[in-house]
């Protein structure tokens, strides 16, 4: 049974949604400014705006002049009403899926952030972990549905895991730091709440966050590369985000540039997660400095202090990661790479090695896109839960199709 | 200067560009189907159709019927009346230079090759290399000027180079195998020819026809791999060639994935080419053979002779191919891998150790990628660069803006 939005959009046509993506990832932006970029007529974007407002998405009415800006108005005659999106007008759940825990956001229509909740998990099995997801998304369910939040309706939610997730079937095929495979998140989900559910791969969601709501907005082409429990990659090009033929895009972890004679969580040889994940580096340093009982943050303190071996281990780390950009740049030559994740936090372990490694492989112009650092909180990830949400609302694609 | 195609599109609106494109590259397509595949209404393709038709670009005569499809057709009343591209309506050059020798081509505005010509070159300085690409587009040009040919009008001419290619400024950046820095080739060649001229690395190009005139008909993304004196990659992703924000992509050839201590013709070290271009193959082969006096045939008769030593250099080859295949989908994840370049007409020799890395490295349903193999000849190098101009003529891309 197909679910229907709580409030559905009125788009009937590809100019209406083309029109409100830009409102809604470029607005205030006035309706000659729409024309300009979408090569359609002032007429048409007027006639595609009309019912946007009529249903109470989009607004005309001249927003509160933000400081400094109310003087240069002055003086150029009847002011240009700049067309923005009533953020409100609903609302978004967005989880992102951790073997130790959940995180849960609403967010409105601009992927705002309005409510977080964090969940811990004793196990990462799919009969710990589905349960809880609608625990937490019932209280966020029941958080909206207070009037007195002032949230718009509900439209959908998004849920972000790592690893191979078929976003079209709602399925995770294969997530090996959850140790699922071939779980139909979607449909037990939407069963259970009631709402429409979007399963995305959880790199790919803070693409699709930036894509319409970060980066994206100025950049033509970018990368998003995620270093931490895993080393993922999210590419937007063409103008859109890249999804694979059959599901698997942007494995940058995945890619063979470590020692053979490494074997990763995924059962294959060499891959960078086997020296650059997390847990790689905490194996090395325990390894090298023969203290099994090191956890994560002291592996980090010990290469903060100094210690030649936890050092070495975040080097290795820097060095492939390092590579593996290079290797992207040199395949897909984006404008920008976005580096976030937890490894951000404790980005300065690797940055040397990764930037020379960069530049020793990075073949000529490629090498000259920025690389820039996004700090990282687990909320991101959710937001880009809601935000793949959104997306798929304002296209009407499944399971949000009008 | 800008210069403007002998014979101008009819084109003013995207509509137009779109419909154009759908009539080149999917007809004969009768109206009511490309109105289907693009959203626009059926009055809106009659309307962008009617200058294509006057202007005798294209037309819907009906076709002669192919054998067999004319009974089938009987009985359903009134016959739908296809359009189809008037393929001789203009003419296009295409050149791709090679450190040994030129390929030029002419072919009609559906990239069907007309006439070929080869022209060996003594050495590859831009002092030889460049009167020569003027002598065999002028050899060409007269060929179409002879109405006896029955050629249409010249819209341009593009010349295929390998290496990192600004195709915006028209300038040879950087192309190791030519030893080409900075040429500003397309600039030199528009004076000397007095047609618009549109330089683009090569395996760009090679893509470009596949997603015109080849695969790319059918596939929603692809990539196409060379091998050979170099190994190369161009994709097509999202609806569009990847062209790289800085002018490089694919270059797969420089994916940091050998040893480490071999350095590359481009400078750098563990560089794909360094094991598998067909220089490195014959230099291997050349050393654990102890036969410096060998060719490159002569260690492809080698290799298939069963002599050891010379199987290990193309099994070295075929290994690190395959896993430069595998990060590649990884990364982008295309629904089809078209393998081209001389090396296929050897492939026995790579195919069993480059599958099998492949297996072992590609991530999830990535491998689930068909590789297929398009034999090779030179003059589709050519035809690439000829289905680029012809791509910038439909689009009103400059240097044949409308």
């Amino acid at each position: 049974m197909p679910l229907r939005p709580n409030r559905p959009l009125p788009l009937a046509t590809p100019a209406g949604v083309e029109v409100l993506t830009r409102i809604l990832t470029q607005g205030p932006i006035p309706r000659v400014q729409i024309a300009r970029r979408t090569g359609l007529s002032q007429a048409a974007v007027t006639k595609a705006v009309a019912p946007l407002i009529e249903a109470g998405f989009v607004t005309d009415e001249p927003v509160a002049p933000t400081e400094g800006s109310g003087e240069s108005q002055l003086g150029i005659g009847r002011p240009v009403s700049p067309l923005t999106v009533l953020a409100d007008s609903v609302s978004v759940i967005g989880v992102k899926v951790t073997p130790t825990g959940l995180i849960g956001v609403t967010t409105d229509l601009t992927a705002g952030i309005r409510t977080v909740r964090h969940s811990p998990l004793r196990d990462s099995s799919t009969e710990t972990v589905i349960p809880r997801i609608v625990e937490l998304a019932r209280e966020l369910m029941d958080f909206l549905d207070d009037q007195a939040n002032g949230a718009g309706p509900l439209i959908g939610i998004g849920v972000a895991v790592s690893g191979d997730v078929d976003a079209a079937h709602g399925v995770v095929r294969d997530s090996p730091f959850m140790g699922w495979r071939e779980v139909p998140l979607a449909a037990t989900l939407t069963e259970e709440l009631g709402a429409p559910v979007v399963v995305t791969n959880d790199v790919r969601a803070l693409t699709v966050a930036e894509h319409w709501f970060g980066v994206g907005v100025d950049a033509d082409s970018f990368a998003v590369v995620t270093i931490g429990s895993g080393v993922g990659c999210g590419l937007y090009l063409n103008g859109e985000v890249v999804s694979g033929a059959y599901g698997v895009s942007g494995e940058l972890g995945h890619l063979p540039l470590a020692p053979g004679e490494l074997i990763c969580t995924c059962g294959r040889r060499g891959c960078v997660e086997t020296v650059a994940s997390s847990d790689a580096i905490l194996a090395r340093t325990r390894e090298t400095t023969g203290r099994p009982e090191l956890d994560l943050a002291g592996a980090i303190e010990l290469a903060h202090a100094g210690d030649e071996h936890a050092r070495e281990a975040f080097d290795q780390a820097g060095e492939v990661i390092g590579s593996a950009l290079a290797a992207m740049v040199n395949l897909v030559g984006p404008e920008l790479v976005v580096i976030a994740g937890e490894g951000v936090a404790d980005y300065d372990l690797y940055e040397q090695r990764m930037r020379r490694a960069f530049s020793a492989h990075a073949f000529g112009a490629a090498g000259d896109c920025r690389l820039m650092l996004r700090s990282h909180t687990f909320d991101d990830w959710a937001r880009g839960a809601a935000a793949t949400v959104i997306r798929s609302y304002v296209r009407g694609e499944p399971p949000l199709q009008r």
